[in-house]
């Protein structure tokens, strides 16, 4: 299986944030193909040392890396690339890997 | 269900790195009471503009945030957070969150 994790970092409005991404950003994210899984965190994140500066993790499950290039690549994944932009107000950070149970 | 992700950053000697990680590490990591599933990624982690800064992810799946609050102040937790310490060269970020399936 392979992973893609979206980490937003804290929006200048979280509310607004919230509502846009839990009406209008994964029901498009959820178009991708390959899409397996989809996970989306509840606030807050905390580290050890308190709140973290992100406000939202996103987890994508893929079959693949293959598979996670093939959704970048998609009209629907280029849509919702394209969508975060308009509502990340704080950036995001995108990683994308392959992982295992140990 | 809830995460706790670490995203070890690029160490000093990567091979280095996983040979601890996968030996000793993994070992030590698993005796955390409360743990449920733990991950972990297989080089390389991307970006969309190329290779991440970000040489493993882990992810370490609890019940819940208590549980998480719990394994961070049990023993075993503490060893664990004291181990990554010891090899992460090029730091370690942690954070943790509930989340849900979309």
């Amino acid at each position: 299986m392979a992973k893609l994790l979206v980490l937003y970092k804290t929006p200048a409005d979280p509310a607004a944030f919230d509502v846009y991404y839990e009406g209008t950003h994964i029901p498009k994210a959820k178009k991708i193909p390959g899409l397996r899984k989809y996970e989306v965190s509840r606030a807050p994140v905390l580290t050890p040392a308190g709140p973290a500066p992100i406000h939202l993790v996103a987890t994508l499950h893929f079959d693949d890396m293959k598979s996670i290039g093939a959704a970048f690549a998609s009209p629907e994944g280029q849509a919702a690339a394209a969508d975060v932009a308009t509502f990340a107000t704080g950036g995001a950070e995108m990683m994308f890997f392959e992982d295992h149970e140990v």
